[in-house]
């Protein structure tokens, strides 16, 4: 009865974002650009996520288990960082700072993990503080389950919300007809927790006999780009398509984002998925993309530094290796344009808090651009 | 003809040490201990090369291809490192300073690498300065050939000599039957060099037609301990056995160390190798294991924070995880002991310019024996 309630109640949310664009192929590549950038941190293998701490120094986190605290032009190892199931796309993931950081000290991991019971691993949050140059106080505020020995889709991303609601995202694990439309599975899925891991009351799934009442939405692949709209306050994220049908999505209480019931992509092997890219009951995604990019790492600009920009979305792309700048109009695309090109597996993009857009690209490190001074 | 002078000489040299000792079943395991232990280096994967700079800071090299800087307990990332073939032994290896350090800033690696033709890789050599944090004025020395996919034996242990000779380590890379006895290929041997490449006129395969003219002995088979002697000058390394036969040699010029000829081991899967343990013309361990113990590091001690252990050799095991101290008399062990039982898989071993030792074990870091102050 509660159940039906909240799907008309989606149903109306729904019908707002109904049609669902598609990237315009003939994306944008300025040959002049307002920018120019400089590899500040140099030599990194995957560098996953990225933040920056109050006194404008980095905490990198590598995919094969390691936090980099670059300060000063130094990379510091950081110790004591938690043992991590290195095995195709899982390792330690994302990084995010609490909003009180400078008050609190709290940073949070994303990682995969063996906890717990069952061979292989699943995504791992935990929240740790930083003392010399050591994780201590480490708390492990969520683990999903079963454990699997797929490498896949850990998804990872990791952000909070206005109202100090920690995000995160945890991707299907290989397992589409199983865990993405079962609300009573972990995988496939957006999570909202307090900032000490609890559930909070209102989350959709609470009270729901055997659902995972951490869980914020569902029928999500594999998300691994997550942002804070500055203007609206809301949660966007991308996901990952099968071939083709990478996905922009606006975080919703309780929605269903469709996968694998309806996509816009195709199996790697050409075969279909599904023969609809619609149905009600299931969200359009605001943006979508055909071929597929391989998203990874996003951002919103609002600095003053990148005026043109303003209100921009930055995506990166591990496939095409560039980074995707969206210009944005009542949550829908005006303009597509394709920076950096060739410049690498981009894996995440972030504003600093001076205003410059940090990069990072695989094998490479941590680009920062900076407008171009004007000359006259 | 000059080759048959060169065997005749090796046969006089070989008769010197012709009755190897076999490791002592009944290892005495002391319940209490002269020294204590402490982690000074915590969270290291598999640390295989270590060395002090004149500062008394550290530089450690990761398998998995980074060189850390310990320095005032931090740990700094060391940027611009060659990149590794990182496949089953293989990956950073060894890392040395020249003896003039100080003044020319040589410092020495090896590691596995894709440089060359053909797939896969094989041992390199490289020397390097340090300067910001990053490594400059590369220069490749040293590349074994061919290239192949298999991850075994590498080798890898650099070493300098009173006269500045570099020596280095070349294993079978698992072509036992190919490599070790052939002396125009690079797998299976012990090279010396100077400090910048060049082939000393002086080796014994200088001259010889397509021998491998960096090659100073033969025979071996996966070297990964090699120290100087400080009383004689001579350089002594260990190799891995099979099953069973971990042998202890001294390096000596243009010398057959028998592999696979002769050996004390047998094959992983208990089938024999050879049913001969001595043949002319081959030489002798000084010392060997039955079982393996899975030598790696290997440094003699002459510290006089250890008086007890003055003359000593200390050898790490990777199988039996703890730190073999060897006492010696005229290049025979005359007492066998087991230190530090249990404390994991030691990688490498050496005394610092403080005259402590310092242990490098996997998945731990480093630690620092000092000896215990008396009480009274």
């Amino acid at each position: 009865m509660e159940k039906s309630i909240i799907f008309l109640c989606f149903f109306v949310v729904m019908t707002t974002f109904s049609c669902a664009q598609k990237a315009d192929n003939d994306i944008n590549t300025p040959t002049e650009t307002n920018f120019s950038s400089e590899l500040i941190v140099e030599d990194l293998e995957i560098p996953w996520g990225m933040v920056f701490l109050p006194d404008g120094s980095m905490l990198i986190t590598e995919k094969s288990g390691k936090i980099i605290h670059f300060k000063d032009g130094e990379k510091i190892m950081i110790n004591n960082v938690p043992e991590v199931y290195y095995r195709g796309q899982g390792g330690l993931m994302d990084i995010e700072l609490h909003p009180d950081y400078a008050s609190n000290g709290w940073l949070y991991l994303s990682y995969s993990s063996e906890e717990g019971s069952g061979s292989g691993g699943n995504t791992a949050i935990m929240r740790a503080k930083l003392n010399n140059n050591s994780l201590t106080n480490k708390e492990l505020l969520y683990k999903a389950s079963p454990n699997t020995t797929k490498g896949q889709h850990f998804g990872s991303r990791l952000e909070f919300d206005n109202n100090g609601y920690l995000y995160f995202s945890i991707g299907d694990r290989g397992s589409r007809d199983e865990n993405p439309q079962n609300i009573r599975r972990n995988g496939g899925k957006i999570y909202r927790i307090h900032d000490d891991g609890r559930i909070p009351e209102d989350n959709p799934f609470v009270g729901t006999q055997g659902a995972v009442e951490a869980a914020y939405t569902y029928g999500n692949r594999n998300p691994q780009g997550m942002a804070k709209n500055p203007v609206t306050g809301a949660i966007w994220i991308h996901e990952h398509g099968p071939r083709g049908g990478d996905e922009i999505n606006i975080v919703q209480k309780g929605v269903n984002y469709g996968w694998p019931v309806i996509t816009y992509g195709i199996n790697y092997s050409g075969t279909p998925i599904t023969d609809i890219t619609e149905k009600e009951g299931m969200e359009q995604p605001v943006y979508y993309w055909v071929p597929s990019i391989g998203p990874s790492g996003m951002t919103f600009v609002n600095s003053n530094k990148f005026p043109d920009w303003k209100g921009n979305l930055l995506v990166g792309s591990l496939a095409f290796q560039y980074l995707e700048r969206l210009e944005l109009e009542d949550n829908k695309v005006t303009y597509r344009e394709k920076l950096m090109d060739g410049i690498g597996r981009v894996r995440n993009v972030r504003q600093g808090p001076d205003g410059l857009i940090y990069v990072a690209v695989e094998g490479k490190g941590i680009y920062r651009l900076s407008p171009n001074t004007s000359s006259n």
